[in-house]
């Protein structure tokens, strides 16, 4: 079982990737944030007439895929080329659905990028709603996709 | 219903908190990372002979906890006087419960910096096993309690 | 003449406010961002058919409230607890006026929180309007008003 | 009329640049600071004698251009290759013009980096100079220079 | 014996603090930085005719005792409401004494601050030498003094 | 005799590295932590039964190389392509020394993000020991070995 991260002693390490070759790598991650419908309600209502959660969820999570080196004890500083956040939102069932998608082209994958970005822009939902509801849950956070690399394509069986 | 952090124009803001009295405030909030149970296995395995992953997130979740007003644009700088993190695993599900709770002698709550706290501690799990299992997924980021402040006590229904 | 920020010596330092008593501060300071009245226009229809520039330029602006200790070498790191920005905009002048005002019980002003956040949401305005037009000016960064600790309230003889 | 930053549905994105080669850029900004012609005579003074408010913000300067992707939300982390600041000072007009060059070789400009570092040196000789004189007023924050990519070279006029 | 950080299953936490009462804190701590003596007489000949390397190190250590918090993992965020640091030089053996002091009224004590603050001046006086000589050696980083706080005051026995 | 990071009039700048090839470039430092050896066994019998200081210094270690451009003015942004850090303790002498070793495929050298993350980490182990021990020293903060870029490879004398 391959752990990333430690060197043969079990020490954690930042892994040595600079024998590697820069290639283009793709991440897209996603995260579904669970609300009471009438919130999830008020909240489009806003966008338009009060004012834009979603607006300031994606700014944060673009923020954060810039901050992942600092957040993430053992990830390397990247230099991103691309970040952009896309919502759905099922009103029946008060869900939005966060994407991340960041690339850059570097040593080493963009995956944690793309997860941070995608939690930080979900946990700035909850943080502008929280007002109407402390229950609202923030769940699968979950890498969809990547590219570039040694290790290639890999997508999750559920993204289309 | 309450939008937090919007003015009567729907213009994004700080909410001003100046007005408030100070209390003491926790807290507690938690997230569940879902892995094969033989990740779990190894993850485990490896706190004594390899590597402690858990150690490492432990420390990245404090982290966090205190780099919350970066993350989240419109929260309060807080100065945290508490922050604390505790792992339950359950090898037979392959998960991984994070549990993380802030205090704070504040004019405002520190839910975020719990909620923070707790998703940055998973996502870092995720960064140290994704070279074995890529397909993990954090789960269940959602506040258990939180006590001080006007509003008082709050306690999801599934915490004992 | 009083300089701030040297001891006797002429040596840089924080200043010590441990002797001060918290008060409540308030500071208000204005950026003025000047540009081709078409680009205006432009900007101000793509407020609802393509893309928010103001909306980032807040969300910009509050982030370096919090983030002006780092920025100023000899400020001091303070807890806010409110901010807050508005635009005005000028069709036929093409100029974009920002206003910031910031709030803090502390034991220093926040004339520098005020002044940081008005300059850096200009500098997003102009960083998301510069492909337009890279000849954008950033005028008349200035405090507007000022109040609380020992030397009162400050106004600025054109604020009304 | 071309606004970065935004995708066709008008969504704030970090433009992507992977498909760049990098190439060499320079930026030259500057940012004018007028105060009080007596402010200035003692701030000059000063240098030998008591303080350096202009080594002070030259530092602060270059550390703003070290910290631009952190300011401006959609901005590129870029890995500067040289940082700059000069200062000219009127003393009869009571100004003070701060010009900070950048320079990296990269798929995206410097702009936005010599913008911010020319605003938060002058915004640091204010704080420095506030206790004489709060009336003290940043102006002309603009780009005088780029070179390199795909737009190639533009000057402002005014700049010889 | 007493160590700090971890609870009674050994695990890294924050502190409580929350319970205690605020009381005015203040650390001295200091580091030797030995180089060639003439690499000295050079940096201090610099002072006047070439460039400040103590006036650049002395805005690096006092930016560092804001950056605390991030930088050492399990302390506490404070307010800090002074820093200065004093060097002294000793030509004959080639040294630079830092000394650097942080003051606070907190409920935890400002060491790390002053620790952390002789420390990064020391590493910028380093950074600024290493071309002139590259076996610079940072030495004798360690507290001088401290006040506040329930502990109460301690002084190191080679400090009058 | 060359002093780094002063241009021509002795003004403090970022020199302009952007005329050089990035090459491989490796440096280790190392610091030495001082403390009576009663302090070490209890803090090496911790990381069985109690907590892990050493583990929780090699994580503030790597982050510090990653935070070294905030924290050393005048130095670049590196996109750092490993970190780590070994610890050797000595029981009888109650030292711990720290080494750490840093690499970049840049067009600088890495020996400050060397020298601050053996610096963060010694300060980390002084942090959670303190409370037993006010009186821990840290010494010998010095580099080790560099290799790459123009001027080669350099070897302090005592490494073997």
């Amino acid at each position: 079982m391959s752990f990333n991260h430690f060197d043969d002693q079990g020490q954690a390490i930042m892994v040595d990737v600079s024998g590697k070759q820069p290639t283009l790598r793709t991440a897209t991650a996603a995260a579904t944030v669970s609300m009471q419908p009438d919130t999830l309600a008020g909240l489009l209502a806003g966008r338009t007439t009060k004012g834009d959660v979603l607006g300031v969820a994606r700014i944060a999570g673009i923020a954060a895929a810039k901050k992942t080196p600092e957040l993430i004890p053992l990830s390397h500083p990247l230099a991103i080329h691309h970040a952009a956040i896309d919502f759905d939102t099922d009103q029946a069932c008060g869900t939005v659905t966060v994407r991340a998608t960041v690339r850059a082209f570097e040593r080493t994958g963009v995956e944690m990028e793309a997860m941070a970005s995608a939690a930080v822009a979900a946990l700035t939902i909850y943080d502008m709603c929280k007002g109407a509801d402390k229950g609202i849950t923030i769940s699968q956070i979950r890498l969809l996709f990547k590219e570039g690399g040694k290790s290639g394509t890999w997508q999750r069986e559920e993204a289309q």
